[in-house]
């Protein structure tokens, strides 16, 4: 029997093989792995087909239902993935792929990842973690005071306190984002013994309203805020409705005028008012809502305050950059992702909370599970079982220490900055969204539009939106096809544009592997794309629309 | 510079490296990732460090609250690792840990897990997984079909239908109940055009109750049912008031007598029934409720079915057992966890639904994401961005095949079977569940304490119960902090003890590595512990209850 088919067999001594001999380091997985250890951006250049296949087309190898009889070969099973699944997977790790929140990933972060998998930990419980339940507490104390800067004595007392909790770590930011606004309900409905009130978590939130007297639930954001909210406010029963959305101002900043308005609007109407949801960084432009602002207002009626700084959080990390959260050291709760620009694996949200006893309001045991009065994280998570990934901040946090951080996120800016620059100065581009921190939008404008738009009637303008809109996707999608480079694309509502709504490129730079000249390629790649067949009929309606000559012809 | 030494600076440069320039074979790091492809078993036992630390002493470890100023070497964090967190984990793969629901894991996993990380995937959207998407659907429509049995015409034409899903991957059993309790709760009261009513999703958990003039809203679950249900009912506005708990039989599976009672007393106080939940495989004792009568209930009443099969799901595999299953493929709705007994690394759970269209009340979009009318995965989900763990569930289906998976599942049931009758026939030992899966509890029980407890009146079994109880705890503690083995506790009403709260050895035998010959060494060792100062007092006074002789003498 060779190396490679020892474990092809339904016998449970096969079985028994599977858990205790390993891969021969000749087999294709241990030429894989091999590989991997000493070479990950050139595994995956090599190994991911730059040309986008066409999704019917990967989807037959995707198809059969039947959970095959007899095992198959390692190797075989190694063999396939590579060919139909890592080839046909997507570069989130390449320096010209920047329309992605994902990034290269530090070298350490793999043999590390590998150590946290062999482990196999469950945080839900000390019994299953045992250190791992100290060590996450403290890198949410870290995390803690990276935002709140408290003394050294408040986390000496906190940080493993039973019974409290600095904040939990999930899967991700959309997690972060229902666990804060699940404290924030509860809290705002919390038991109340002296009015006889048991509280939310036992009544439920039509019990909650009617004792309050109150007509419904709100929670309020601006119209940039995170789609995860929606989902937040569909889940905890408050209904899409009720998630009052804000309009945001030229600058994609919640308008605060308008806030006030709607707050005044509902307290007259007696609807309890939830949360407010400050955003650190739009996933669309990358802009930051002006927190103190919203502190203040948030201090003034009494509710809850959130940030969702999944993105721009760590922008903490840079003595440059920091102050554009000023006030998010306010906030009741902030959700932070490790798996965005912390540069951990996929797989690691966080909320943190200001107060530790917050979370009081949502904190649940179970009899041969996360016992009362144990230090179990389980006790204040929405998920149960999770792996042990605080590992890898942990490791992050330590190796790149906060002056690396805060050089990683400084390029982005810097990039971001430089890379509006080149695109003011393309006649063939129109900058859309300004960087605040390292996300901005843009898209392609031939510089007979950009003239024609100028003396344009609205009618005009709205005809010559919508061929651009379909322009700007076309380019996109090609650009995609091609597999050089990627960029991605939103919809957006510009003041400039009397909020039309609006397609654009959007740019996130946070690969600290891409550089100048992978910026100017873009560029340049989205021009000759629209110099091609595929942008052939957009282009000549936008002649027609310009009163321009027509092209007579098109490169292919 | 040496190897060492290159990135722990803070630098441009030295952040540089970190992303381009692979660990040194020769470094800590590159040792250890070596040492763990070759011999994960041999890994875990050289470096876990067997006898249990003080937790108190452990949280020193993870005690600064500062995040570092400075990048330090990555050999030093290493080392920190292997010194302070892996020798202070859980070895949760070892055969004589027979007390978690985590096992050890196939080699094969952590190859790919490297894979899996290094690519970075993204299934929220096709965009940022490509192939990892119509991978995902592969196998959510295999484990369907392993409960539903749905025909090939029936795979082909909904696996990959945009608009629709099969179910959802997630991070666990308790993100897959919530999920399936939200689908049936906004499925309850899903948008009616002709009755005006825009659905839950819009309007909320009140709105709703108010149109329909329902009194409130329930969930139902035997008393045995996991703790995430309530938490789901939490979260869901729903109120842990209301998720009913009925009784469970001798055998700890739902009284469907009482379950009827409180269905017909529900329906009269106009209460809308959201969900009946039956559970196939409880945590504490694996018994599986008797599904199909349940599921005769629920289509009478016309209410959501689900079955939480998080543990007891891969008994499908089994021909011999799947029977005890019965019922299952009834369920509107089922989750099962990929991370027990299907040997996936811990992040793994799944959401399977028995109609792909069911899905279409959670259904959500954004623009620049998970658009409209497209495959992405997002759009029914929980969480947003998610890891392609999938590939891991796909592998082992395929490597471990049907035929495999049975063998596993077939071994840990007999292998309970076996223990149970091991502990039948010590007479120091109170077999208290029987296993119907691989679960199985119990507890020592002195001879002299059995004879009395045969005579004894309520009273005396009242005292003997409540010191039996101390002593349960003290030896599991003990075994725990030994480090040789461990079993897990929990707290049962059984009712060959008039439902008294009665402490019990809870162990789970998943793991294909666990002998008989550990089996009997764990009851030796209790026997052990019983015997030495520890559990001297609790000794003393069973003696003193029973009449016994005191003992003269303890082993230390």
């Amino acid at each position: 029997m060779t190396k490679e088919t020892r474990y092809a067999e339904a016998s449970m001594e096969a079985m028994y093989r599977i858990f205790t001999v390993p891969e021969a380091p000749g087999s294709t997985l241990g030429k894989i792995d091999q590989k991997l250890s000493q070479n990950i951006a050139g595994f995956l250049q090599e190994h991911i087909v730059a040309v986008e296949k066409d999704l019917e087309e990967l989807q037959k190898d995707f198809s059969d239902s039947e959970i095959p009889e007899k095992p198959i070969f390692v190797s075989d099973q190694a063999d396939f993935l590579m060919d139909k699944l890592v080839a046909q997977s997507v570069h989130t790790a390449s320096p010209s792929f920047i329309g992605h929140m994902t990034s290269a990933l530090p070298y350490f972060m793999l043999p590390l990842s590998r150590i946290m998998i062999a482990l196999n930990q469950n945080l839900v419980k000390i019994e299953t973690s045992k250190a791992f339940t100290p060590m996450e507490r403290q890198v949410l104390g870290m995390i803690h005071r990276l935002i709140y800067q408290q003394s050294d004595e408040f986390y000496a007392k906190w940080m493993h306190e039973p019974g409290h909790s600095l904040g939990s770590f999930c899967s991700g930011g959309t997690i972060a984002n229902i666990t804060a606004l699940w404290v924030a309900r509860n809290g705002r409905f919390d038991k109340d013994p002296k009015q006889g009130f048991t509280g939310i978590q036992r009544l439920g939130l039509y019990g909650a309203l009617k004792h309050f007297g109150y007509n419904g639930a709100a929670i309020l954001v601006s119209e940039r805020g995170h789609y995860s909210l929606g989902k937040a406010a569909d889940v905890l029963g408050i209904g899409r409705d009720s998630l009052i959305s804000i309009k945001a101002d030229a600058n994609n900043k919640i308008d605060m005028r308008e806030l006030k308005t709607r707050v005044e609007q509902l307290r007259r109407e007696k609807i309890a008012i939830i949360a407010m949801v400050g955003v650190a960084g739009t996933s669309e432009t990358g802009n930051v809502d002006p927190l103190d602002q919203m502190a203040d207002l948030a201090a003034e009626i009494g509710c809850h305050f959130h940030v969702d700084a999944a993105w721009g959080g760590p922008t903490l990390f840079s003595g440059k950059y920091a102050h554009i959260l000023k006030g998010i050291e306010r906030a009741d709760s902030v959700t932070i992702d490790a798996h965005k620009q912390m540069y951990v694996p996929m797989g690691a949200g966080m909320v943190i909370f200001k107060r530790p006893s917050l979370v009081s309001s949502i904190e649940h045991h179970a009899d041969y599970i996360i016992r009362k009065g144990s230090r179990d994280l389980g006790a204040y998570t929405l998920e149960g079982s999770r792996p042990g990934i605080a590992m890898l901040l942990h490791s992050g946090l330590k190796i790149i220490g906060r002056a690396g951080y805060e050089i990683l996120i400084e390029q982005g800016i810097e990039k971001a900055k430089a890379f509006a620059d080149m695109i003011r100065q393309e006649p063939e581009f129109e900058l859309v969204t300004e960087p605040e921190l390292n996300i901005l939008t843009y898209r392609y404008m031939p510089a007979f539009v950009r003239a024609k738009l100028s003396t344009a009637t609205p009618v005009e303008v709205d005809q010559i939106h919508e061929v651009l809109n379909r322009l700007t996707k076309r380019i996109q999608k090609n650009q995609r096809a091609r597999g050089k480079s990627f960029v991605s694309r939103t919809t957006l509502t510009p003041e400039a544009w009397d909020r039309r709504r609006t397609v654009v490129f959007r740019v996130v730079l946070a690969n600290p592997l891409t550089s100048h000249d992978i910026l100017r390629d873009v560029l340049a790649e989205q021009k000759h794309i629209a110099s091609t067949n595929a942008c052939e009929q957009c282009m000549q309606e936008l002649h027609a629309l310009c009163d321009d000559r027509p092209l007579r012809a098109h490169a292919v």
